[in-house]
């Protein structure tokens, strides 16, 4: 008999091709598209022989009950995402939902009730797959949007209104607080720590904090032929110098914080051009905000010094600075001992990526059980996650049920 | 009255408006545009006033004679070139000219005739400015070329053979050795040498060996947040690195070796994405191809070192490797004498930067003089020329002239 945490996988991978996916020959599944009403007919169908029964909110959400002894009692909403990036692996989002299928399965089989319903929750919208807002649905479950959010066209000019929502009862997806008992969210790490750890599961503390600058460094562009090195101010040479410095300082660290590079651009661009202006990109988080802002600022410290020396002058602006969304700390407590009663010891580890769970914690405590997954490839056809390790999370997610039901009739 | 420096560069700002320039607001002379005939025009009137019969050749260069004592003597060419590049200042390639038809009005007012001829040429094309080929002119009348090579299309698919000339006659362009006796070419540094040496004037010993790279560092990509930094496979830092190797290695070497990344792509090039694999170009040049090589060597082990401490692939590819080009020792020396004979003291330098000299060392001893121009700026309207200087160089190449009669004179 296939495991509930295989079963799982396959359901994923089942959905990475035609017609769940609009991309032939890999997985694209945007919000609100035919493979995106191909997905929620076959996820309903799974939901029902899980013994829930199944509604579409007024989101587009798709949202699975399974009745708990007091109908009346607050829900433990389980959920994750069901749409894509281009060209994107199996189980970024959809792992989460199937887990979260499994386990009301389980206790179906089981006869089992617990004190209150579960709602298994997938969500439409949390990588921007189609129009350029992400987490849109989960902020609307969550009651966090306002109506001028709902403005959006994708990238063929349909607005959301027009792609098969009730643009006017949109927001009245989101949920009274006093319905939610908490948020539960599985997901694959979309990192390597877990596995350098040699760890098949780890409790997530919170969703890091991220500091981004844009930082522009000006110095003299001249040929490449005829400019003696003394004599030149080469911002490309400049940057090279700041990227060592702000990985040295993350490296330094020795912690959960973070620091990437990710975008450069040297003008002019030309071989035989010395550059005289180079951007580029910093992002730096921490699961602990003023780790990130000390890191930040030490860096920022760097730049203008290695600037100063070098004769260039120096821009930087802050683009984005995110809180840290810390998952709620009772609950972590309980997936820590779901995790021991796997048979692995606890690990815990701040999330550097958004999720779900980051909204939805405006609504409700959350939890987050990371995964891992291979190489910590994701947002990559090469995604991939062992079987056994979906099982092992599923178990940790009935275990967290357990101990929640417990703690909830104990209150 | 107005010196012949000060006129040849008021020559050279008069040719950098329409309809001298095919760019309104700025400079752009392409070989064989309308702006080239108009400056060809008001060239070959300067010529004529200056004493010289003027013809233009079949590669449509423009060439002004001043007779010698000895009509069959070997000519002496002084020549740089018309075209310019895009958005371009208004001395780099003309002042040459210019200073050679100030040079031969000089003789003319003074009734002076040397024992062989002087020729003033006007070089059509040496920036590559409409066709896909650089210094084409130069190696037309140097007889380098082949006809396959005058295979070409500008921009606009017009081929050279329908942009006004006869392409069956264009290699006629080609000079005969013996009727050539040497090649002066005056042209503006292009660089900040001489004006961090506080000279107007410098003796060019020849134009620096270039190599260049094209080096591709594979890491692995991965999400900012998500990746702790000890696992990382960073191919942006690892550039940082290899940029600063190559800097401090060509620092270290305090000569004429200078070594430039002017291009850099990093991939996939995401803000929150740890870039998998980075492009870039180095451009390694010196006067002495030996010390050329030894430094690239270096910087290809360096950059292979620090691929293999960060596990980083590293693939490098040489896309040129184009020799020294020494300019004439003997003729070297006599511009230096003639520098000294302008009273600044003789300061020698390689030219990192190609120039039609370069070609026609192909077909007799060659001699360069070069400029000092403002901040080396070069390729930019911002491009600066004192008319001071020009002058003394306009001394500096009459003096060489003097010098060339005397020691043909004598041989």
């Amino acid at each position: 008999m296939v495991s509930g945490g295989a079963r799982a996988v396959a359901r994923c991978d089942a959905l990475g091709v035609p017609p769940y996916s609009d991309m032939a020959g890999g997985l694209y599944r945007g919000y609100l598209t035919p493979a995106y009403a191909h997905a929620q007919a076959a996820l309903a169908g799974w939901m029902e022989e899980a013994g829930m029964a199944v509604r579409r909110d007024p989101a587009a959400n798709l949202i699975g009950r399974y009745e708990g002894l007091d109908p009346a009692a607050p829900a433990l909403l389980i959920g994750s995402h069901l749409d894509s990036v281009r060209d994107a692996g199996c189980y970024d989002g959809p792992l989460g939902i199937m887990l979260g299928v499994e386990a009301v399965a389980a206790l179906h089989r089981a006869g089992r009730r617990l004190p209150f319903p579960i709602e298994v929750i997938a969500f439409g919208d949390e990588e921007g797959s189609r129009f350029p807002a992400a987490m849109l649905t989960s902020r609307a479950v969550a009651g966090t949007l306002v109506a001028e959010a709902l403005d959006l066209n994708d990238g063929d000019g349909v607005a959301l209104g027009d792609a098969g929502v009730d643009i006017g009862a949109y927001l009245s997806a989101a949920r009274a607080p006093e319905t939610t008992l908490a948020y539960l969210e599985a997901h694959i790490e979309q990192g390597p720590v877990l596995e350098a750890q040699g760890l098949a599961l780890g409790t997530v503390t919170g969703i890091a904090a991220q500091l981004r600058y844009q930082v522009t460094l000006r110095g003299m562009a001249g040929h490449a032929g005829t400019t003696s090195m003394p004599l030149r101010r080469d911002a490309l040479a400049g940057a090279a110098e700041a990227m060592l410095a702000i990985e040295g300082l993350a490296r330094d660290a020795a912690s959960d914080l973070v620091a990437t590079v990710g975008r450069i651009e040297a003008l002019p661009g030309a071989a035989n051009v010395i550059p005289g202006e180079v951007r580029f990109t910093i992002d730096v988080r921490s699961g602990d905000a003023a780790r990130r802002d000390s890191a930040a600022e030490a860096m920022i410290d760097a730049i203008t010094g290695i600037a100063g020396r070098r004769r260039l002058d120096v821009a930087t602006t802050l683009v984005h600075d995110l809180p840290a969304s810390p998952c709620d700390p009772q609950l972590t407590g309980l997936m820590d001992a779901a995790i021991v009663g796997t048979g692995q010891p606890p690990f815990r580890l701040v999330s550097g990526a958004g999720h779900d769970a980051m909204v939805m914690a405006a609504l409700c405590p959350t939890a987050m059980l990371f995964i891992r997954c291979k190489d910590g490839i994701s947002h990559n056809p090469a995604e991939h996650v062992d079987p056994a390790d979906a099982d092992a999370a599923l178990q940790a997610m009935l275990g967290f049920i357990d101990k929640l039901g417990e703690t909830f009739a104990a209150a």
